[in-house]
């Protein structure tokens, strides 16, 4: 398969090494209208064919995939000639900037029978898979609470608040983790520089008694990327920035003797053993990679498809809602 | 000064060992309903008086000074009996279950002119003092932002939620800290074992473009107590959980160049030195007693007095009630 | 049994408490040659009865135990006599200054059908006996190495060395942990303060092929407590400067596919998960307190003897004979 | 000027890549026995030119400089010939297998009026030279001690031990970074899966009151990269495993009051603040390329040349020495 990359900014690099390493892709198109850009691409890579006009891409019929890693602003646009050009389309995270612009391009496709991949790249990381490994086999029980930091001194994003760059990589994790249904939200944070919020904080209620919190920050001088699974059963900690030990086992819960009882308090703590599991090394973007062409191939939904991309930003937008109504509640339907 | 203790659970014996440690204290009684932590008392500091009823104590005219240290519950009725039996008051956080008691209580001390003092104990740690000094001279600039997170596996509490519990303690810190003027307030969580919550989420909007978040768990199987304050200038994390090294002041910020030109995304990180500061370590509650007596004695208010106990039990009822509806947004006026 | 402790200083006030809370024990008589210890002793203990005068505990028939809690250089003629006045001892670690002390006391002993009780505090440590119980189950497999590291801004002592002082918690540890035989020693180190030692390395060699390292350090700016266990199948570390999780097992080790292909460098790596057991926080004191009566009554050793103390010393001895000697070979025989 | 790399295993692609970036390099010609390696090297770099035999480098007319990266065996016989072919040098650590080899290429270089650059990297690291400014500039004062741990898992060498391998690195720092006079030397260790030794210990004495302690270990569960530096003012962590505040400097010292008193122990401790200065990030072997290439047309010695190459490779003789006599002192002279 032959594959075009529409924008070369941060995160291109990286696709066009993973996409170039791939053995099922022949040939590699790249563009971007930023030439300093295509010159340094050129100077890595030297093997992809460049230009500065989306075009060229979009309408080639060598083409077989379009990755399109441009400002979220742009992905539909682009997304939509791609597809209607007969383009499979891997689209960077988040998705759309509306939720309506998901759900167009999620019909176009079908009729179409072309897949989308959206790139939530976090799920094909070895921590997340090793979590959901052990959500699956009931080793936590029953999940209570999922509660995430990402904070550090971010890059402010011009078009997009800190909800948009950084909780949509929290909120694809969860949502692949948890078997939960959200039932609604509310946000809460500041801006303090400019019109979009460098900080929030968005806590989602679920049917069950689970509660989701997610605390994102740009201008947090210290780096913490932290989820914590609260489980009847064991606790979970995921410390993204240790070297090794990133995820941590606890054997300790909260038991209730009876529950009739609780007001007179025969809570009982259990703490016990912590068991740090091996965690797989594969570069994500790799797996993801392998992921979409064998998608492709066997004419299937890839694992981090359309409809997960458009559950996380129905989400953001409903954010979006509850932070300028300071902690509205927003109700969530449809999930 | 004579010294009336009345409820000797698990902060009892602190009280005990730093008021009899005072050397403006002669005499000191001591009061619970349970003959087993009677017992457990005399064993360590067979020089006080003990008793099991509050009355002894309430009416004894010999008694200057009455510390309250039962559940919040009982605050009220015995901080009443004492101030109308002429005694000063010691109690411990939170000052009341409701803020019209604690209004009901500051009346009838000025009146007799009598003294309470509320003891949030965070105030007097040298981590505190040190970082007011430093907000205090400015070191930080204009802060624009105040996280803290509390969590750990805890001690249910039968009659309050975790707010009441663990955000008091923050609460208080907080408004020590700042002059920035609360405006509004919205809260969630969830109560998974009984009808309080044992996971919160507290977030405090201010006049001036500042903004708070309190994160209190009772279910956390590691125990975290951070506070992160951003200010413009620099940034300061408090990790209380080191042994060493609690405080960090980071030369970090965030530069806009020009306020117009925001959205072109001219904003620029600065990073440069982290200084940690040396942190006296004299016990706090020492220097608590300390204050108290000396606020008697200089017939003034002690630094946390009533009308910080009746601020902080005024958010706590708002949190409440915001908790209940889901985030929703309760105004704060009177602060 | 009744006991008298002759020496309440630093580690004074923990040997009252724990031999008053155990049981066993009816009366307690405390010697100290600096009133203001007495004094101090007094406030936090009433029941003890005190004394300057050391002959009045040792040659009281009321009293069956004497706890020798003084600088080590008293200690064996404290022993002595305690012993010739029938009584069990407890000695603080070191044993004795020299190994020709601690023999003739055991000599004593015996004959007199006395117990000598060594204080190695650390063996009775919940991470020590969760430690003792991996290597015994050969969870770690053949032990080939033991390194520790002991550094800290510490107190100097007057009359010994770094090594005298914090080097012999190790050794004992070691020696209690691992069933290797000790065949040779030397030593290095730096005197830049006065005439002993505040820093040290001592490297043990073993009769099979296992090596033990230990550094100390008085004049460290920051306090290490580590000792790392490198088993043939697993390896384990040690950290007791953690609140929690002090000790880890990994799943870790290097793999020789041949051995007489070793200079072809088929050694592999082997990585794997990571487990770390809750460990008992028991009082280590009260244990040891538990353990020493325990062996009086029973007729039997200790778990930390007299031989246990020997064995220490003379490791000790041979430490200073290298050290002098800039890391001299000293053979050590008879263990 | 052109270049030559000889050997493009591990460290051969930094190695091309920063050669590459350099602006003062027109060409690039690279060499290693194995096809795989230069295949892949094409596959990132396809403007370099390639060759699985040696001589086409060292003969070739064209080229100006001759990079050395093969194992430390080759060093001294690939070296020796590039010199007489006028070629300047680039020579991997540790510079040679013998100290004789060494001399005699400092011999052949200086009558040949050609550089010799010695790759000791960490010296051109931010965080070796801020330490070297913070010495320099007396911050810590009087340095009594150097204390490096360098210990992981790692890579067993076929032809060297572990001294030589790891310790290597912290010889050159500390040599870089110290004015003391090295005096004497005493080496231990294990080997416990072949010849070379897995785990030492090396000890260096100094003519002034000051001594230095290496810890370098292969088979250790855990990675460690410490580096403690005793100063009589102030004292220095450098833990190179943390993503910030590499650096630590600690206002921490001893003190005594008065030199004749020591005896009596009027030392007394000293702890206040500490600050962790920002580093500079720059790629060490960027500055390493720069410094080499400024020398040559500077005409002057680099700051990491075969001067301070040979004084490594002697110590690391003498600690081979050493360890074969189980810890036996050795005298360096000529430093």
């Amino acid at each position: 398969m032959n594959v075009g990359i529409i924008g070369l900014g941060y995160w291109g690099p990286n696709l066009v090494r993973n996409f170039l390493a791939n053995s099922d892709i022949h040939s590699l198109y790249g563009c971007d209208m930023n030439p300093a850009r295509l010159k340094f691409i050129e100077s890595k890579f030297p093997s992809v064919k460049l230009t500065t006009k989306m075009d060229e891409l979009l309408l080639n019929k060598e083409i077989d995939i379009i990755v399109i890693a441009t400002p979220v602003q742009y992905h539909y646009e682009i997304a939509k000639k791609a597809l209607e050009n007969d383009k499979h389309i891997w689209v960077e995270k988040p998705f759309t900037s509306m939720s309506s612009q998901a759900e167009e391009l999620i019909q176009i496709a079908e009729k179409r029978k072309l897949t989308i991949f959206v790139d939530h790249t976090f799920i094909y990381t070895g921590a997340v898979r090793k979590i959901k490994e052990l959500v699956d086999k009931k080793v936590l029980g029953d999940v209570i609470y999922f509660d995430s930091v990402r904070v550090n001194l971010g890059l402010f994003q011009h078009d997009v608040n800190v909800i948009w760059d950084l909780a949509c990589h929290d909120l694809s994790i969860m949502d692949y983790l948890l078997n939960n249904k959200v039932v609604a939200l509310t946000a809460n944070g500041i801006a303090n520089y400019y019109e979009h919020e460098n900080i929030a904080h968005l806590a989602l209620y679920f049917e069950n008694n689970c509660f989701a919190h997610f605390h994102v920050n740009w201008t947090s001088p210290v780096k913490i990327r932290r989820v914590l699974i609260g489980g009847k059963n064991k606790m979970l900690l995921w410390d993204d920035m240790l070297p090794t030990e990133k995820i941590k086992v606890y054997d300790a819960g909260v038991e209730v003797d009876s529950p009739e009882l609780v007001h007179k308090i025969l809570v009982q703590y259990r703490t016990g053993d912590m068991h740090s599991p091996k965690i797989n090394d594969t570069e994500a973007l790799a797996l993801g990679v392998k992921e979409f062409l064998s998608s492709i191939n066997e004419n299937r939904r890839p694992l981090t498809n359309a409809y997960d991309g458009l559950k996380v930003v129905k989400i953001l937008e409903a954010a979006d809602l509850s932070i300028k109504g300071k902690g509205k509640l927003i109700e969530i339907n449809g999930f």
